[in-house]
């Protein structure tokens, strides 16, 4: 396995809260090298404990207001879909975001796994989503290709996402949790894959790291929360969104380990309010990612998300306003991001005059 | 989960074979309840020996000569490809197949795993190749489909092919073989996933497991061998041609637990001759079946399997005439499957003369 390079001074850990975050404690050992961006949903005027000892910035609503001006309108209120304002005032190329009710989980064993390390691990070996491997990533320790696998796609591609998953409280929907109530996540799957290309799947965004550079302008958590009609699928749209870009770019998403310890599950009840448009409008909105061509021409993240906004306004504008509004918001979104994040030097640039690129 | 129903009437295990099969001591428990059909590879007149107790029917080349006549001549000589015999003449529902180089693996717990049982719970349960699940098999004990998973797909799709994987010695090529001749799978990884539509895979015939009446006609393990330019591509072909009936037709493939224990790598200088070929051809027959799209009116199996021989030999036959030769090899596999399995009676007969539609 390749030597895992240092991040601590590339990667920023994003963390949407309401409360105290006592539960940085439990992760000191692991996350006290890195730099913490917690972004403070709900009344500004309450205040956020955060544990000594770490190096940390706060942005509540009165900051993201400061920093946006009128576009924070598509930064999300009262929903952890605020956590994206943390992935654009990064100046980092990864983000690690985790939910403050998420703790250390254990290993069969007994060892207390290092969520963060098997991200960067995740992110830093290539994906393979060409072509399917039985012995999951062949880029673990002990793996490899099978028989069969093609030698032209064993280099792999760029892997843009690390999807990880929660022991204890699985990640379910209101209607499940309700029918459910008992049901706990106790199966350590020791194993990490690539998701194919041209397969959707359900983006969650209590343990999850992403490559800013590859995809951080796909990684818009849309419009939920107040004022909105829907709730708790701000992830979910990041990962459709996301998932339609990278099969364009030809970026890799994994899934599987880390694991992270889900402590505590949300009220069914309360979900299903949040939850039940979305419900029923993503037997809609699947059909249309699964249906999305990019054009060709569309070959930087931020030209397929403006692609792919335009396409959510007029194709799933008809089933409800809201989706005109969120299109708009995926544009504003856009805006900002190449505001705070202006792109780098252009190649045709002058040695010598780098920053006159940059200004423009 | 679901209350597994007993498949002793309906599932026969298939073993290729060229040596005596003690390995059968370790299966006794598991097997010993099941019809075995055994093909023997190679000399017709050496004699294999079967543990006392099983109950069984042989058939060496002979057989297969007498069985088939002139239509033998699709069924390989001096390769595991001449399994698919066996597919041919079994009369069950269900196929379980197994290299006998193949012993019971254990849990990490330590308890012996029933192979066979697991591959009929994966071809009992749905698949769900439409949308992919993160907490792997949603009708697996204590699992479910998570937060974001379609409703209307969450009723899944009949699974055709169970997939089983190997601790021990993986199924490597040559090339990895002589470049990792220690490494050994020791991972256990606690999952059965689907493999999503639109994704081939390199599939093993080791330990494999499938629904005859699904897929069964799909299941011909190619020209390989004696008198062939390439071996050891057998499993894989038929994973190909299989995979894209499966998608097609709408249909699952599984892959992950369970784990047999494989015991022998086989020789990597041997292998190379037998592969070198396949490694080569395989960058062209890859892209040939991503971009396969049979007709809409291939609804049966053999439909689809006659268009893909003429695809076969349309646009692999120009690479070598191998491909003329395999693609007729797989027309003529099909004659012999509705010579040896006439169509049941069409619903168009009158229930008063079944047996009409059955001569026809």
């Amino acid at each position: 396995m390749a030597q895992l390079r240092d991040l601590k001074d590339e990667l920023d850990i994003v963390i949407p809260t309401i409360r105290n975050l006592d539960f940085l404690e439990m992760w000191r050992p692991f996350f006290q090298p890195y730099h913490l961006i917690i972004v403070q949903d709900g009344d500004p005027s309450n205040t956020i404990g955060v544990p000594e000892g770490f190096d940390y910035e706060l942005y509540n609503r009165n900051d993201v207001n400061r920093v946006l001006g009128p576009k924070a309108s598509c930064i999300s209120f009262k929903d952890s879909a605020c956590r994206c304002f943390g992935f654009l005032v990064s100046k980092k190329k990864y983000i690690f975001t985790i939910d403050d009710d998420c703790f250390v989980a254990k290993e069969p064993s007994g060892k207390e796994i290092n969520a963060l390390e098997q991200h960067i691990r995740n992110l830093l070996t290539p994906s393979t989503p060409l072509f399917f491997n039985t012995l999951y990533d062949p880029f673990a320790n002990g793996s490899d290709f099978v028989r069969g696998y093609p030698f032209s796609l064993r280099e792999g591609l760029p892997t843009a996402i690390s999807h990880g998953l929660w022991l204890n409280i699985p990640d379910y929907d209101a209607p499940t949790q309700l029918v459910k109530p008992r049901e706990r996540n106790t199966r350590y799957v020791d194993a990490v894959m690539t998701i194919p290309k041209g397969t959707l799947f359900p983006m969650c965004g209590m343990n999850l790291a992403f490559d800013r550079e590859l995809i951080g302008p796909a990684m818009y958590f849309g419009l939920m929360g107040d004022g909105q009609p829907i709730g708790r699928y701000d992830d979910m749209w990041a990962g459709w969104c996301a998932k339609v870009i990278c099969d364009h770019l030809l970026l890799g998403v994994k899934t599987g380990l880390p694991y992270i310890w889900h402590s505590k599950a949300s009220n069914p009840f309360v979900n299903l309010k949040k939850e039940y448009k979305g419900i029923y409008w993503q037997e809609d909105i699947i059909p249309f990612f699964q249906s999305i061509v990019l054009r060709e021409e569309c070959t930087s993240v931020q030209d397929c998300y403006i692609e792919l906004a335009n396409k959510v306004k007029e194709r799933l504008g008809p089933i409800d306003p809201y989706f005109e509004k969120l299109g708009d918001a995926m544009v504003t979104w856009i805006e900002a991001w190449n505001e705070l994040n202006p792109p780098p030097p252009a190649q045709t640039a002058t040695v010598a005059h780098p920053n006159v690129a940059m200004k423009n």
